[in-house]
């Protein structure tokens, strides 16, 4: 096996999430083999992202501006904010078309066994976003697992003291299942929230 | 979803092998979110890589150097050359500790799918180094896959009508396997080279 700048890469890809060292390799191969123009991209797109791409400074979602696009869009209702765990999720809201509120994204859930807690999260940034005058409901978006249920537990009750109605996504049947194939805790769910 | 620096490297990241847009999206926001120095460090890696690493004259391996660190090394048997398909193949070999020839690495095998033939190979080149001289014997270690089988035959096709000894790494049980979970093709071929 080469030595030096190989070895070096590989030992860099591996910093990749979900990428182990055969991964590391493959991807190494690759890109000096086939590919170098693609690896000059992706080097100048790696220091142009962490050059660059921040916070956005209402919402927290990554941005290269001061303020976030759709922050800065003056149609969105200010009076719902949806509170997302990532940028891939709010991506996923915006994609459905049928949210004009706006956001604020956390980076995260809480997780007590990685030693993510409330503050580590972006929750003191959101009860000075969510307490501006203008948001009247929050609505809790994180994901509908155990670190996002304990997330959303902590959320409405530190927003709710405050006076914001806090709202949380329906729970149910996804759209298309049979109902032999859902599980019985979101069938539970659908029958009790039945409408 | 932010725009800009973020997309282009969830783009720059989808040119890896294997990693398909949610990948691409999960690494990015990894690398922004809890990992700068390690995206600073890939980015160095690969314009480093893409600068240095060329292919060895002589085995054609990857290497920082004219000639790769086991061309260089004086104790190899000079008469043994045993031709891997990638330099994780020749790693796999070098581990093992029980061979002490030189290799040559082809960088891909023959697929006629992915207009991949012969010459696009390192094939020319294996057979200027296979006629050194010194070489006496070609051991061909390409993946015992179709393409890999199919590389060895065109490779033995080619060189022993030059006069030398072609040889292919040995098919059977491996080792710690027990029989009744072996594929019965494995079987056969330990059946007939039986010893």
């Amino acid at each position: 096996m080469a030595a030096g700048h190989l070895d070096a890469l590989v030992d860099a890809l591996r910093r990749l999430p979900g990428v182990g060292v055969k991964s590391a390799q493959r991807m190494a191969f690759h890109l000096l083999q086939h590919d170098r123009a693609g690896a000059q991209q992706l080097a100048r797109a790696l220091e142009e992202a962490v050059a660059h791409v921040r916070h956005c400074s209402r919402c927290h979602t990554f941005t290269d501006d001061e303020v976030c696009a759709i922050c800065r869009d003056a149609s969105r209702d200010a009076r719902l904010l949806c509170v997302v765990e990532s940028p891939a999720d709010q991506a996923a809201l915006e994609r459905t078309g049928s949210y004009r509120g706006c956001y604020y994204v956390l980076m995260g859930r809480i997780s007590p066994l990685d030693g993510l807690g409330a503050s580590a999260l972006g929750v003191p940034g959101l009860i000075g976003r969510a307490t501006d005058g203008l948001v009247e409901e929050v609505i809790v978006a994180t994901s509908f697992t155990a670190e996002g249920e304990a997330t959303a537990h902590v959320l409405a009750e530190t927003l709710r003291p405050r006076g914001l109605k806090v709202t949380r996504l329906a729970r149910g049947v996804p759209a298309g299942s049979e109902l032999e194939y859902v599980d019985l805790s979101t069938i539970a769910h659908a029958l009790v929230d039945r409408r």
